[in-house]
């Protein structure tokens, strides 16, 4: 069993309607000198895969057709 | 400026139903050998604070306040 890890952000100069909320709303709660906020998704899977490198193309390849959106969204794996 | 990264995961035993909305989709495309998949949230923040430990505490403080549902999430923080 082989954890994968796909991290999935926004591309730079995406828009990130999200991001800009918690910055507000930092605000409004007090903290100051908070630059920009990006947000983004973790998915972690549990993979039958034991090789590390065919787990990684795996989880790369669900990332291409599912995870992320790859027009506005990249993503990298981990394996823990 | 510092940037800190917050990772908000749904604690051990709270119910993920994206997560398990991905692992069913997964399965429909074809992708075998996937056990469970977890959901989270990543947030990017640029901090002006300078001193890393300083900035630590503070992302902690903000992801208690705001980015996290500590009854249902945890949460962790790196500083990149």
């Amino acid at each position: 069993m082989t954890k994968a890890i796909v991290t999935v952000m926004p591309k730079a100069g995406v828009l990130d309607p999200q991001g800009k909320a918690i910055g507000h709303a930092l605000g409004t709660l007090g903290f100051g000198g908070v630059g920009e906020v990006r947000t983004g998704k973790i998915i972690e899977l549990e993979l039958a895969e034991t090789d590390p490198a065919k787990a990684r193309a795996l989880a790369e390849e669900m990332a291409r057709k599912l995870l992320a959106n790859t027009v506005i969204e990249s993503f990298r794996v981990e394996l823990a």
